[in-house]
């Protein structure tokens, strides 16, 4: 593996998560697999929990951090090629990519959508550029369609409270205040549809999905008829994907509570995190047992853990030099 | 111990403030004991002497360190239950401590008053809401009320530059052009009280200290008399307690110099940091022999270093296990 | 080697560089010699490239670093003595500096000019307090007036690149949008005037930099003569040093691209980065054969990293002490 930025970066999932269940049971068993090994933290976008699972990861790992916050007022990267850098833009991505890339081993990047502009945003115009320019490998922190290595921990957390061989997960929308991305959910589904589950996802109409993340799971607007028997909730707002950006619901009757859990089998409920608790979730579930949105943040640090393992074998030998740069 | 977030969680003072010494005298004795464990700073305001002291401190134990800056408006912490988070806060502390305690295993919080609600305020609601929900150790970087870390490197600096068995200790209000927490005199009160010092406060009226602080300190309204014979002046202003928050006073008679100090036994000055030259302290004491500002301050890594070292002793294993989580 | 402000604390030019050339070799050659020392880095200003390769540099020798933004909004130096500081200072420069010096082993400091008070820029106050107070080694990470990291790492460039005994070295103004300090162009002249170079400064009239930095360079109104035969040419604007702080010139014929290069003996073209394309430099340089611009970027590191040895080295003692504090 070369770059994290979504599942088909993955060569064999069940490997990796294998792998990352034995991270999981012994952090600190290659400590020493990161000496004198950087790895550079560039946030374009505010982040709690990425930030500290994958500094927590890298320094597990005997790994150097750095990190970088690039404000878009502050330090606003150039990404068109040929106009004249007379505006607001103070240093074109071929620049910044290249000397980020000369100070650290690995680049890890956190850019969101501005949800304005569906190409430019499903362009992934950052993130694209700097593997371009940058020369190492990077590991996407969320970009602005996807958000792998959350996937890859809620993957972690289906395995490890799955009772039964092919789990029933649904993908429910959820209301919210402000329009978000829909990076966590394209890219929950992108994992879904590379593992063994029934995959459902339920939303009210206009909130379709990008079909390349959608691809055959099954969808539908009624919610009830999704949560029936299912294993996992997987709980989520998103802004429409057609009407690009919008808040076309605040419906209610979207927040997932005990009542409606009744429908399941006994599931589940996840969340990214952060949540915002009496909108997209109710109290009973956050604080009751059924709840596993702690348990996925803490696996945030495996997956993380686990992709940096699996990008420092595959690209450094062991004294140290890079294998194929 | 379990936390530090007041001199009531020291079991036995002068074994701490002995540790403290030998720390101090050797701070790489045990640059082992933190390998592989990590504290966490989460910072809800700014910090200069408090993040580069507790910083340091943990390195030297061989600890990995993430900093966190949660500014208020830009992720707003709710502390209230039972209310949907429809407004400006983004993520419930329940959510926030207990994601921030999987990846860290210590946390240390610094959190200031708002300086408008008496009750709130002294609540220490974020505090004792992170200590509920983080389920590991927390320290505190100075809270709505105290400030426990710093006492107890004024604790050391007293030790250290004391000739007397049973020195006497005043501490004195000094004008300031802002209103400022009472954080500082009511923790250098408390930790004043658990020692073998003779304690004086001195301020104008309307400055009187919450009781379960002063306790059974003198307290003054007559800074000369204070001043009398005394072998330390602690200076600090702070905002009135009983008309929360507000400034009763500017009067630049209670500006110690050197004049006054002649009441003194030849009394070391105290001071906290950062201090406003001419306003709270004159020029002539910060830079003559009798100020002690500076030990003070550099005393602030071998407090911190002490704290952790215990709180690793008591929570932790030897094989990097958790002993009591 | 104590402090490291200009190349006039450089005892010997050529050593250092040679030593350079060797860390760059083998960077983790000596990576314990920073054990248990301290690298405070101090912002008053954003930086990316001086940020990353310095801390980049701390973490091959071993050091810990610990960095803090000082924004003169959030946290404002007072420098003034003797005046009470009742307004928006909130420390004064005595103080902080003293603290840092007590928490880290070396500290390095990043101060831009304002560019509206020559005196007061060309007075370099907050370096030469912070010298004063802090007891410790001091580097400039960019002051009001030079940066000699950036100066180092190009002169190990023009090393690396350079075919005859003798290059010929042009420093190009170009144009921006933007007032820009003289920093870069001063030290870059220093570094020259030391260096086995034919120098040539070449800027439209009223850019004339301060004499104590153009000393016996050769300066010329005529680009295309100064060009004539050049083996390096560094391209970098500046605004003018006797009408202080100001835009003359936007003149566009003053851009560098491939036409002008032919006046050139085929020249190596440098920037310090961050540059604006299509302004300051044509994209054709920067993406074609002749630019060093990354080179430079990623030499930064190795000149960080040779004064960090040489300061390592000369004020410590193996065994963890300072030599002369």
């Amino acid at each position: 593996m070369r770059n994290f930025t979504t599942v088909h970066d993955v060569p064999d999932l069940d490997k990796l998560l294998d792998k990352a269940l034995k991270v999981k049971k012994d952090p600190f068993a290659t400590s020493g697999l990161g000496k004198h090994r950087t790895l550079g933290m560039i946030f374009l976008n505010p982040s709690l929990r990425t930030r500290m699972s994958t500094q927590k990861a890298a320094q597990n790992l005997g790994m150097n951090v750095i990190s970088m916050n690039i404000d878009q007022d502050g330090w606003a990267l150039e990404l068109n090629d040929g106009t004249p850098m007379n505006g607001k833009t103070v240093e074109h991505v071929r620049e910044a990519a290249a000397v980020m890339g000369e100070y650290c081993d690995i680049l890890a990047i956190r850019c969101f959508p501005n949800l304005k502009n569906k190409d430019e945003d499903y362009g992934e115009q950052i993130l694209i550029k700097f593997m371009k320019y940058c020369k190492k490998p990077i590991i996407s922190l969320e970009s602005a369609t996807l958000h792998p290595l959350q996937s890859m921990a809620d993957l972690i957390t289906i395995k490890e409270h799955s009772s039964t061989r092919k789990p029933k997960v649904v993908l429910s929308w959820a209301p919210h205040i402000k329009p978000l991305p829909q990076a966590v959910p394209n890219s929950f589904a992108e994992w879904m549809n590379r593992s063994d589950v029934e995959f459902v996802i339920t939303h009210p109409e206009g909130y379709e999905l990008h079909e390349d993340y959608v691809k055959h799971a099954s969808v539908t607007h009624d919610q009830d008829a999704a949560l029936k028997d299912a294993d996992f909730v997987y709980v989520k707002n998103w802004s429409s994907f057609s009407d690009y950006g919008k808040i076309l619901s605040k419906d209610e009757s979207w927040l997932i509570n005990n009542k409606k859990l009744e429908l399941t089998n006994d599931a589940k409920v996840m969340h990214c995190l952060p949540v915002r608790r009496g909108i997209e979730l109710s109290d009973e579930i956050l604080d009751g047992p059924s709840s596993l949105v702690v348990h996925q943040a803490a696996n945030r640090v495996f997956a993380a853990q686990t992709v940096l393992t699996e990008i420092l074998e595959h690209n450094f030998n062991p004294n140290g030099t890079a294998k194929n740069f």
